[in-house]
């Protein structure tokens, strides 16, 4: 590891998911610099967290640079061990918790929580949602649109398929998708089976440069991958969504959980019912 | 809303993800209240920014319980705008990015910053492992089990695509998942197509009353959703696990994001390539 990694560790008693996550942002914050990353979830037992401790001060006693360290334990006795180090530690609980519990005038759990059996109805939603949008990618099936929350609609490659999924997973959102083909553009009139649906669709597009990128790691040297083609279909699909004012957004340079947020925002569409 | 019920706000000038997977883990610490929560991305101008803190502020002051900010916002003046709302504001930013300024002896950005452009490559990986894990869902194909990362199996309705679809959303995991029938279940050999993956292979199982549910609302009153059917496919799948030396998880009572990190964790499975 050269010298100018720094070391950062996720650690949680749970999935670790909210350190990473947060963490991720913080880190993203210096993109001058280079980290190195490591998550140790699940640390549920004194054992457990006196070992990641003695793990991490052999990391700071080895290294020129402190490492960080940012922990999301809910166990208080785990929470001391882990706090005891001597890297750089962020805990999050511990900073918001306290205050959290003054204005909500009650004890915190200081217990590991699950998803599931926090709202089991919410997380059922959520399974049913991406059982919903699996079955309802590429426009395998079109007769249960009116079910849909929204359909993406787009050229091939342009992220319909992985947008769709986070919108079921993250948001709880029955996400349908719909290729647009070159038969379609040809046609004044929207395809038949997302006509009824305006109101519920949404147009993906792409850079031309970047989506024959993408094409051509699929299918090299074809029809389908070249950039005349690709310019062709993405403007065709730009007209369509003009002409038929069907809101859009263009994937070129941001992710599948910006996509995702965008259309909900811009659609108005509820994020999953979060009263808990 | 009824008076006991606290509103809590999500904000971030980029998709308010940290913030509201931070929130969720910290108002999970107090599971006998009521939050009804809102997020409120992309807030990137000082005009939104105004408004949000307009539309808190009114709320603050027709509430008898003070409501709760949670902010990831990067731009240091829509911040400030946030951080004066009357409500009890919890900013991670604000706390955190000073201290490790210090530590790493560089100004942050800030900016919003995006998972694609932080890391393209990176970014690209974990959509080819969702293409994959899409492919290889349901045993639809088996072919190339020999680039899969892992393969989950299991009775139908174990949770098995959800799973697979998360490991490669979030770890960027090529997962593939291949359902045991009851063929399967009556020869004393693994199925043929992941008989030479044994050491990928990874087992759901779940309660047999939890399992009959699930399956009633997909076929009720079938043989497939009968309590003894299930007490019988789980029992078979059980002993087949326990047969081959397959490692093996109850889902009955976790998310997916939980069946994810505990599967990568149990497997020593890198998640995602996380050097930015």
């Amino acid at each position: 590891m050269p010298d100018n990694t720094r070391q950062v560790y996720f650690l949680s008693n749970g999935t670790a998911i909210t350190a990473e996550t947060l963490g991720h942002s913080l880190l993203a914050q210096f993109p001058t610099l280079h980290f190195k990353t490591r998550t140790i979830p699940f640390i549920d037992s004194v054992e457990k967290a006196l070992a990641v401790n003695r793990e991490i001060d052999q990391e700071v006693d080895g290294s020129n640079e402190l490492p960080i360290v940012i922990s999301t334990m809910a166990d208080l006795e785990l929470k001391e061990i882990i706090n005891q180090s001597k890297a750089l530690v962020l805990d999050p609980f511990a900073d918001f918790l306290p205050r959290l519990e003054e204005i909500l005038d009650t004890a915190s759990a200081h217990a590991s929580s699950s998803h599931r059996t926090a709202n089991p109805s919410l997380y059922e939603s959520r399974i049913n949602a991406i059982d919903f949008s699996l079955i309802h990618d590429d426009g395998a099936k079109t007769r249960n649109y009116d079910e849909t929350d929204i359909i993406l609609i787009g050229v091939s490659r342009t992220g319909k398929t992985p947008s769709c999924l986070y919108l079921a997973l993250q948001f709880g959102l029955k996400a349908a998708n719909y290729p647009i083909t070159e038969e379609d553009m040809e046609s004044e009139l929207l395809p038949a089976p997302i006509r009824p649906y305006t109101d519920r669709l949404y147009g993906l597009t792409t850079d031309a440069n970047r989506l024959c990128k993408i094409r051509q790691e699929r299918r090299p040297n074809s029809r389908y991958s070249s950039l005349e083609q690709c310019r062709y279909e993405l403007r065709a699909v730009e007209d369509m969504y003009y002409r038929h004012k069907i809101r859009y957004l263009s994937t070129t340079t941001i992710s599948v959980e910006e996509i995702a947020a965008r259309i909900v925002e811009d659609t108005g569409l509820h994020r999953m019912e979060q009263t808990s």
